[in-house]
């Protein structure tokens, strides 16, 4: 059986650290990180997690300003108040919660931040750092978390084969380039596959570490685990219960039942992974607030 | 036995359609794109390249500006020409040649080219767009060559499994990313593979499209590489005579004796990748050309 991750635990311990570095700043500075969140419309996914990030940065004493425009709101409107927001001496990481309605390029959107204020990490610039093996840059929050559990429960990744399964630009793109770097925390070979792959378990069946942002429950059964993989499970599904809504629930993309029988080691849903991506984000903002403030450490 | 990818007449065949699309747009515009190439110091392999890059351009119609800089040169004077040519509305696309001597910091410098001129592909907004899927960005050439390589002798790409060797910002890296993305000149199930493996034959003999960019003669040997796969041998290293120097000869990372026999097609050294990569640096500057003079196709 395999030994379940757990990440809500993790996560505290991480936010405790960032909480007493904020503290000492505060000290030392007399000021405290600012963390922009912008979200447009009614998405109720969305405020759920907007309202979540901005308890996440009460917690710790991260200063956040939440901005909340109506779902009309034109593209240029929305440029022109994340260019207010790159102004803003006291606002060290911007956030804009996607998905965006539908008549908002996001791509425009998020190439409007000022890449050392973009926290999430989806500004070009730094995708193509985190690419090149420049650390001065912002990781993706969710990437950013697995790295950190596989960090903690896999030693010596040299030539450990790491397979994602999902290509997106939120997950599966950014953790493959970080987790090939030539660093300790990586140095891993990737393999990336997705929907275009005929046999899904002929790769994941490979993996020493399985990574999977596929987007679907079910995606992954037992006996496409190889004995002994750590595997983390990025998925987030709401499972409606047919006679009583109130108890639907959410469950990831691999089968946990299954799964949790032939890995070494596995991230529940929910509770592994999700706590990780907003502590990374608090993190990223406490690191956004050092760069702007130039404290070197 | 396999066929024998020739990249030599595959290049003329592109650069023969770059000339014909420079005349017209010269009748169109009066203007010919041009291409700013830098070198810095005495290199001698950097002072043949530079100098066949020079020579393709004339070639095809494009005008070619070449600064030659001392090798004492410093960080500062080196970015200041390149804000010059950043400005200069006859100079499409820039080049720093690589390497650069050990006192000048190359991110620093290539990180000033406007991405708008960077037809090298190496500046992070390129490369950040590139792995994002936002084609509105110019590609490393060396992996553009190995991609149109690629889509003309593998038919239907949509889940073949292509293996990288080698982690190389020039390379390595880009190709992988470029290679997974969902479109039609890509699509591929992707691992990238590296010194870190145990054992890259692991990796190798699994591949319908073998990338070898490792710098190391005889790095792939006939029994790594799985029947009917197509081999891209991106590797140049110089074989020394120890009795008569001028009968050096260039070969791969691949050995093409042995792999010739078991793969379905392979690109030979010299004369596979190679004028593809200066190739794709035209294709690359007539594209700059396009973008500054508001030119849609």
């Amino acid at each position: 059986m395999a030994i379940i991750i757990d990440g809500k635990s993790i996560a505290e311990e991480l936010r405790a650290e960032i909480r007493k570095e904020v503290n000492e700043l505060k000290s030392k500075t007399g000021k405290l990180p600012g963390l922009a969140v912008i979200l447009v419309g009614e998405n109720p996914a969305s405020q759920v997690y907007v309202r979540m990030k901005g308890k996440a940065c009460e917690e710790v004493g991260i200063v956040s300003f939440q901005h909340t425009l109506h779902h009309d709101t034109s593209q240029d409107d929305l440029v022109s108040l994340i260019r207010t927001l790159n102004a803003a001496p006291e606002v060290n990481g911007i956030l804009v919660q996607l998905p965006l309605p539908s008549h908002i390029n996001e791509n425009a959107v998020i190439n409007a931040i000022d890449p050392l204020k973009d926290v999430d990490g989806f500004h070009p610039v730094n995708v193509g750092k985190m690419v090149i093996g420049d650390e001065d840059c912002f990781y993706p929050c969710t990437p950013l978390g697995c790295q950190e559990l596989i960090n903690r429960y896999v030693n010596d990744l040299k030539g450990k084969h790491l397979v994602m399964v999902g290509r997106s630009n939120i997950v599966g793109k950014p953790l493959a380039n970080m987790m090939v770097q030539k660093n300790k925390r990586a140095n891993c070979i990737v393999t990336i596959c997705h929907t275009a792959a005929a046999d899904i378990g002929y790769f994941t069946r490979q993996a020493d570490i399985l990574v999977v942002a596929a987007g679907k429950p079910n995606t992954i059964r037992g006996n496409m685990v190889k004995e002994g993989a750590v595997v983390i499970d990025v998925g987030v599904n709401r499972i409606e219960n047919p006679t009583d809504s109130a108890k639907s629930k959410l469950v990831g993309d691999v089968n946990f039942d299954e799964v949790s029988k032939v890995a070494a080691a596995i991230t529940p849903v929910p509770g592994g992974v999700g706590p990780l991506t907003i502590t990374m984000l608090l993190a990223n903002t406490l690191k956004a607030f050092k760069y702007h403030n130039k404290i070197v450490q």
